[in-house]
């Protein structure tokens, strides 16, 4: 059984036309052996959902911009080295990968924050009357916390919706509908065009969070019509902890974006530094403060890795690796343990495979300790996440089987001599290693 | 003259106890001669209000955070480097500068992000009946575009008045006062004791901003009851561009701070990643989403150059050298040519000299060009900051004999023959190196 997914594997990977963008990126490799065979990867790294790999092109960048831009050249690289534009022009290179044309991204903030910027807005150009505002009941929760305080303090009220409910529920109340367009946890992937439709049939504006989708799979924001959008840029974009994020305005509705933070860097003049406000023209209007250049720069340097790259071809590598790690999954892992909750039918997946399993935080921590990285999600989601463009079926298959071996050796919760006696729960003793898991 | 005074700032730089410094950061040096004389200083920056200096050891550090920490650790770096503690971790390490104990200040997002959430925080704070917020009318602009959206989204109404007239407007409908503490074109120092005290005599809060006080002078936040503040990072305190700013909420107040951005990082349990909202304790409140890791810990290292630094030192310098500055100006420049707008009180002056020049914009440009950068504020004002731990007195009586050296060269508007014939307008045809007086 093995013998045979592992040559499958190989053919697959063989077959593949994205696996000559792996070396692109600094991944774990062993050292060469002395008989000069090739060194081979030391750690399946199936959590770029939540921070991507590395680059290997973007040290380098990193050093110039510190040591050059700002070391010697200082504040003339504010103009020199392009930094003041940095938040359109790296919007610029982001949004092909979104389906956006040009013109219409800014990156900047966090993602919680751009949350906030498109409710508030969204909520203002929605109009007299619509007083409502629907959230994915199943989205990331910093969208909810966010858009509840935007309803607060724009005197709307907030209806939490599972997303398949939006359309039905969506009426002449509504202004708008914040939705995560890859559920976080279940990997589920929401319809885009068809919930962005109905909202519209109701005259009510769709915006969606991209965090778990941009990179992974073909957005086609302008293609179906999505009013504003926001996502993050440090998971599948591959842009480093904590990348600035970005926020799509559709171009028919800049005109109207009416920014809660309308701060200097959106200003139409903003070194002419007067008292009054005046909104720039265009996505800068979603610019708020100073960027934060070392951050959004590493990010630009690490978008070129996707020179070249079909998003299409993404999509099509993404659904390969996920049917191929859970077709492993069923081979290896002993009967009852694990459960998929991620939808088996294509056009209901993103890019993760998401296992429900009772031991959940004793097994990702051990699969982490033999070099699989994925992640938990509280209280009993194993999470893995494929990066088709540095993750290969070899990777998929082992990490099915080192699954298989770790859930071996745990017993299922209730027949336990794992944790060893003297840890009675597992949970509270789970080594730093697991809780990573950070930054959704 | 120029003897004199180049023999008066050699005599002050040999006796100034924080000369060493300066050692510590990346300048401009000219190459060694053949000789092995040592490297002499090639220009003069006196921009450091605006992007303060790199730190020599914070590349090295920044290659870590990339390449080890991001590259090597990836997710793990979450726990394992501290990434996730860091907002609150460098806040603490800020907080000895500004006079506040531990636990008050987290650095992350823009100034003007913090601005909304401390002018929306405290206006809720305040309580009914108090409808009004003050608005310091000499404020960067940004303050005042983001203290009128969050009036506007809460309710209040917004008087923007000069500093000075504030403690007399304040009355029981006051919510709170948003008061830049050093004047960014004038280099006016404002009474943050007196005005806080009159604020909270009224019953009303005091909201002071930072940027051009922090790590130029004491600021002693604590000591005058301060109740809310925020700052940038790179300017005195050279986190490098667009480094996260920070958001300092009393102690006292921490337990009804109502954030109008309460993402996920502010979250009591974070990872439990429930749908309702409940806020962490203490000054993590201030925290939104996930912190730009890059920036902050570039801001982390650099402000190791304060291990050891007495900021009443720095203030006491400081002073020495803006008076010093304003010395040579009086004895070099052109009669009548330009004129401080800075005030002479000791007790006024933050840490620059504004010099108010009919024919600013083309000064400035040549003063780049011949190596004194300093920055133009529209229309006609000549900016110098002085950074203590880098700058001294022979930059400053060198700059200002370049400056009248310029002047010299530069007729007076309406006697012109500079620019040169054929450029009708100098402002249009400033070199790129002028405009840069980016970033307040």
């Amino acid at each position: 059984m093995s013998d045979e997914l592992m040559e499958k594997a190989a053919r697959l990977d063989t077959a593949d036309e994205l696996a000559k963008h792996r070396e692109k990126f600094v991944l774990d490799t062993a050292p060469d052996t002395a008989s000069g065979a090739s060194a081979v990867p030391a750690g399946v790294y199936l959590d770029g959902n939540s921070l991507g790999a590395l680059p290997a092109h973007v040290p380098d960048r990193v050093a110039d911009v510190v040591s050059r831009q700002w070391g010697e050249l200082r504040i003339r690289s504010w103009d020199e080295s392009g930094w003041w534009t940095a938040p359109e022009r790296i919007g610029d290179r982001i949004a092909p990968l979104v389906g956006a044309a040009a013109g219409q991204i800014v990156v900047g903030d966090s993602t919680s924050v751009n949350v906030f910027k498109a409710v508030v807005a969204g909520a203002r150009m929605a109009g007299e009357g619509r007083d409502e505002i629907l959230v994915d009941a199943t989205t990331f929760p910093t969208d909810g916390y966010i858009a509840e305080s935007a309803a607060r303090l724009t005197g709307h009220r907030l209806v939490a919706l599972d997303p398949a409910e939006i359309p039905a529920a969506a009426g002449e109340r509504t202004a708008l509908a914040l939705v995560n367009h890859v559920d976080y946890r279940t990997g589920r992937l929401q319809d885009l065009p068809g919930v962005t439709a109905a909202l519209h049939a109701a005259g009510a504006l769709a915006v969606w969070d991209l965090c778990h989708s941009a990179g992974a799979l073909p957005v086609g924001l302008d293609e179906h019509g999505v009013d504003l959008a926001v996502g993050c840029t440090y998971k599948y974009l591959n842009g480093g902890p904590g990348a600035p994020a970005y926020l799509y305005v559709a171009e028919r509705h800049q005109g109207r974006f009416d920014s809660p933070l309308p701060g200097w860097n959106s200003h139409a003049d903003p070194f002419g530094m007067t008292s009054g406000y005046r909104a720039a023209d265009g996505a800068l209007r979603g610019r708020v403060g100073t960027p934060d250049i070392l951050s959004m720069l590493a990010l630009e340097a690490a978008l070129e890795v996707w020179d070249g790259v079909r998003i299409e071809d993404v999509r099509a590598k993404s659904l390969a690796l996920t049917d191929f790690f859970l077709e492993c999954v069923r081979a290896y892992a002993p009967a009852g343990r694990v459960e998929s909750v991620t939808p088996e039918a294509h056009g209901e997946r993103g890019s993760q495979v998401a296992l429900r399993c009772a031991e959940a935080p004793a097994v990702m921590a051990e699969l982490i300790r033999r070099g699989v990285v994925g992640d938990l999600r509280r209280p009993d989601i194993l999470r893995f996440g494929f990066t088709p463009l540095y993750v290969g079926f070899a990777d998929a298959e082992r990490a099915a089987r080192v699954l298989a071996e770790v859930l071996a050796d745990i017993p299922p919760a209730g027949t336990a001599d794992f944790p060893p006696a003297g840890t009675s729960d597992g949970a509270a003793d789970l080594p730093p290693a697991v809780s990573p898991a950070r930054a959704r």
